[in-house]
C-alpha cells in the first residue's frame, strides 16, 4: 500500500511553533501532537491520554516505592469534604475558598450542607486522625493517598494548572516537632531524587518565604525547577504544619508521661504537573525529548525498504524487537501507510530516546543504525553489540538530558544586587539576590515585575548585606523568578 | 512494662457478633475491629484504612498486569461530566439520574450548566472517542481507567455499596460486533481468574437478563459469588454495548471500503466491592481470613516469654523475620504491652494466614510453631525447614480457602421446579431454575420474595421445560438469589 497520508501528515507534524519564537504556543502544540492530552468539553479540564498517563505511572511507581521503603502506607479518604470541616483551620479555608467546586445536590435532593470536592485533604484527614490517635504508641502515623483533586482555576494550562489533577498527598502525625520536621525534609529529598534521577530535571531545594507558604503551614519546603522559557516551576512541596491542624482538629495523644498533647503534623505532595516539567525542560523544536527512565517507549524500530526487500527487513526487525523486548520498552513501527521519514518525525515528536533504523544494506551487514533523540547523533552498530549498546546509550541519554538541563539553568541564573538588574534578561531565568525578609518588599517586587521569591535555598547566606528591593539590611539569600 | 491494656482490649476483641447469629452485624464488627475501614463524617462515605487499601493494591496489580498483557493502556478522563453529555444516551441517563451528585458552584460562581460527578464514564469517554477515532486504522481503542466514582445511594454498606468507591472501568471501541463481544468476554475471564485465583472466591459466569442489565448495554456479563449469609454478590461486570453509545456520541470510523461506520463498544468494571466479597466469603467468628496471595501480612511472628528469656526470643525472632522477609510479607509483633494471647486474637481478627510462635523451648530445640488461620491447625517445624514449609502452607491455605468457599456454595445451591420451593431455605443460597424469559415473571418473583435473576449461567439449558414462576414454557436456565 502506498503512503497515502504522507503529504498532509508531514505538514501537520511540521506545524509546531518553534520553541524560541513562542514558548507557550510551542508547549500546547507539542502536547497535542505528541498525543499526550486532549481538552475535555468542560473548560479547564483535560484528558490524560495513554502516552502521558504511562509517564505518570512510572513516576507513581518510583515515588510509591520510596514512600513504602520509608514506612508509609497508602489509604483512601473521601472525595467530598463538608463545608464546616474545610473551614475549621482558618488560614487554610482562606487560602482555598475561592478555588473550591461545591456539590449542592445528591440524587434529586438539595443537600443540607454543601460539600467541597477536595482541593487537598488536610481537613478530612485531620478529622479522621483525631479519632484514630489516642496514645503515643499510635504515633507516628505515616499515610499517603493517591487521588484526584479539584481547584477551580481561572486560567488553566494542561499539566501545569488544570481544574482537576492527579497527585499524591502524604499526611503524617508525630510525637515531636523535630520528628515532623525530619519527615518533611525526608519526603522533600525523595521528591528530589525521583525528579532529578528519573525526570532528569535539576531542582533547587529551599524553604518558602511566608507569603508563598501553603495555607496553614508553619513552613513549606519546595523544589524549584527552571523551565525552557526561563520561568520557574514549583515541582513538589513538603509542609511542616506544626500544630496548626492538630489544634484545629483536636489531634491529641496521651504521652508516656500521662499528659494529653497535640501531635505535630506534616503534609507533602507531588502531581501530574511534573509531566509538564519534563516537557518544558527537555522538549525542543522537534517535540518531546523523554528521559529513558520514564519513556513509555525507549526504543523504536523503523524498518526501511520497499517491495520484497521490505518483507525481509520487517521480518528481521520483528526478531530484533523480540530480542530488545527482554530488556527495554521497545516498539516496532511496521505501519505500511507511512514513509520512514514520516515515522522518524512522528517518534521524534513523541520524544522516544532511541531509534533503530534497519534497511536492506544493514541487514546484509548484520548491523543497524542507532539515532539518539537528545543529540541527533547516529551510529552504526553490529547486531551482536545491539543490546549492550542500547543500554549504554539509554544511560548516556538520561545523563545528557540532565546535563543539558543543568547547563541551561546555570547559564540562566544570575546574581543581582538590585532588582532593577532583572530587567536585563527580560525577567527570564533564576535570579539570586539578598532579601530583607519583609513581605512588603516581596509584594512590591511582584507587583512591579511579576517576580516572586521561589525559595530561600538551603545553605545560603546573604551575600551583599542589603535587600535587592529596599536596600535595607538583608537577612536571607533568595531565589527569584517568574513562576508558573 | 506490664500489659496494662490487656483486660479491656481482650474484651473488645471478643465483642464480635457471631457470624451465624447476625451476619450483617458481624460484617460491620469485623471490618471495624480488623482496622479495614472507618466511617467518614458524611453519611454513606467510608475511609479505606491502610490495611484494606493494601488489599486493593494487590487486586489492582493483578488486574492491571492482565489488562496490559491484553493490549490495554491506562488513561485518565475528567471527574465531572456536563449534564447534557450524561443525558445523551437515553437508557443510560434513565438508569443513573437518581444517583448523581451535582456540582453547581465553582469557586464563588454559580455554573451555567451543572456538572455530574461521574457515576461511570461511558458518556465523557464516548465524547472523546468520537474525536479521536477517524479510520479503521485507529481501531481497536483499548483503554482502561483507575478512578473514583460516586453514586448517591440511600442505603450504604462499607465496600459493598458506598456513595464513593474506587474501581477500574475499561472502555473499548472495535470495528465489528464480534470483536467487541470477544473483548467483553475476554475481560470477564480476566476478572474470573483474578477473583478465583487471588481472592479465592468462586464465581458463576453468565449473562444478565434484560431487567438486570447495565443502563445502555445490549448485554451485561457478570460473575456472581455467594456470600456467607447465602446472598449473592455481583463481583464484576463486562458490558457489550453494541452501537448504543457510538450512535449517541457519533463514534464513527471510515472503513477500508470507504464507508463511514459506527464503532462497536464495550465497557467493564471491577471495584473495591471485591474486598467486601473476600470478607463475607472467608471470614469467621474470629474475624477475617485472608487468602495469602492478597494478605498485606502473610506471616506474623509472635515471640513468647518473659524477662531475660524474652530478650533472647525477640532477638531470634528478628533474625527469623529477616530470613522470611526475603520471600514473604512478614511482620514481627514485638510489642511489649500486650500478651501473646492478645496478639493471637488480634492477628486472627486481621486474618493473617499464618502465625509463627516462638518461645524459649522452641528456641532451645531450634524449631517454631506454625498456626494456620484457615483450619486452626498447629505444627512444629524445624527452623531449617521454615521457609519451604511456610511457602507450602501459604499455598495450601490459598487452596483450602477456595475449596471451603466452593463447598459452601455447592451445599447452598439447590435446583427448584417452582419458586415456592425457595422458601424452604429462607431464600438463602443460589437457586437454579427454569425461566420463561418474561420480565413480568422476574418482577413478580422479586416483589414477592426479593429474589432476582443473578444471571443466565453460560452453557446451561432449560431442565424442566417450564418456568418456575408462571409454569409456561421455559427458555433459559437461570441462577436466582437475593443479592447485595
Amino acid at each position: 500500500m502506498q503512503p497515502r497520508r504522507f503529504a498532509w501528515v508531514e505538514k501537520v507534524l511540521k506545524e509546531i511553533t518553534p520553541k524560541s519564537s513562542d514558548f507557550s504556543q510551542w508547549y500546547v502544540d507539542v502536547i497535542r501532537k505528541a498525543d499526550m492530552v486532549d481538552y475535555a468539553p468542560m473548560k479547564g479540564f483535560m484528558v490524560m491520554k495513554p502516552y502521558s498517563y504511562r509517564i505518570w505511572e512510572f513516576i507513581q511507581e518510583q515515588m510509591d516505592r520510596r514512600f513504602k521503603a520509608t514506612g508509609h502506607q497508602n489509604a483512601y479518604f473521601p472525595l467530598l469534604i463538608p463545608e464546616h470541616l474545610l473551614a475549621q483551620e482558618e488560614e487554610h479555608i482562606e487560602g482555598f475558598s475561592a478555588e473550591v467546586a461545591w456539590v449542592t445536590m445528591g440524587g434529586n435532593e438539595q443537600l443540607a450542607e454543601r460539600l467541597a470536592i477536595r482541593p487537598t485533604s488536610e481537613t478530612i484527614i485531620g478529622a479522621m486522625y483525631a479519632q484514630w490517635i489516642h496514645s503515643y504508641r499510635d504515633l507516628p502515623v505515616l499515610i499517603n493517598q493517591w487521588a484526584n483533586v479539584l481547584r477551580w482555576e481561572k486560567a488553566t494550562r494542561p499539566f501545569l494548572r488544570t481544574t482537576e489533577f492527579l497527585w499524591q498527598e502524604g499526611h503524617t502525625v508525630h510525637r515531636t516537632a523535630d520528628e515532623a520536621l525530619a519527615e518533611t525534609l525526608q519526603q522533600l529529598e525523595i521528591y528530589r531524587e525521583v525528579i532529578e534521577e528519573y525526570l532528569a530535571v535539576p531542582v533547587i531545594a529551599g524553604v518558602k518565604s511566608a507569603g508563598e507558604r501553603f495555607a496553614g503551614a508553619v513552613d513549606t519546603y519546595t523544589l524549584e525547577a527552571l523551565m525552557g522559557d526561563g520561568r520557574a516551576l514549583q515541582s513538589a512541596t513538603s509542609h511542616f504544619l506544626g500544630q496548626h491542624f492538630s489544634k484545629a482538629f483536636q489531634i491529641q495523644y496521651l504521652d508516656e508521661d500521662g499528659e494529653l498533647k497535640y501531635g505535630w503534623t506534616s503534609s507533602w505532595g507531588s502531581s501530574t504537573r511534573l509531566i509538564g516539567a519534563v516537557i518544558m525542560v527537555h522538549g525542543d523544536d522537534k517535540g518531546l525529548r523523554l528521559p529513558p527512565k520514564i519513556a513509555p517507549i525507549q526504543v523504536v524500530i523503523v524498518p526501511i525498504g520497499k517491495g520484497a526487500e521490505r518483507e525481509a527487513v520487517v521480518a528481521h526487525a520483528k526478531a530484533l524487537e523480540a530480542q530488545l523486548a527482554n530488556a527495554f520498552r521497545v516498539k516496532l513501527d511496521d505501519r505500511d501507510e507511512f514513509t520512514p521519514g514520516y515515522k522518524f518525525n512522528d517518534w521524534e515528536m513523541r520524544g522516544v530516546p532511541l531509534r533503530v533504523e534497519l534497511g536492506p544494506k544493514d541487514l546484509a551487514k548484520q548491523q543497524v543504525v542507532l539515532a539518539r533523540r537528545d543529540t541527533g547523533e547516529k551510529l552504526s552498530v553490529s547486531e551482536s553489540q545491539l543490546v549492550e549498546t542500547v543500554q549504554h546509550l539509554l544511560d548516556a541519554i538520561q545523563s545528557e538530558l540532565f546535563r543539558q538541563a543543568l547547563e541551561f539553568r546555570e547559564s540562566h541564573t544570575m546574581s543581582v544586587e538590585s532588582y532593577q538588574e532583572m530587567a536585563q534578561n527580560g525577567y527570564r531565568g533564576f535570579f539570586r539576590g539578598d532579601w530583607c525578609g519583609s513581605e512588603t518588599c516581596a509584594d512590591h517586587l511582584k507587583a512591579e515585575t511579576g517576580m516572586t521569591i521561589r525559595c530561600l535555598p538551603f545553605n545560603e547566606e546573604p551575600v551583599t548585606g542589603h535587600c535587592i528591593v529596599c536596600g535595607q539590611t538583608s537577612r536571607y539569600r533568595a531565589l527569584f523568578a517568574r513562576a508558573y
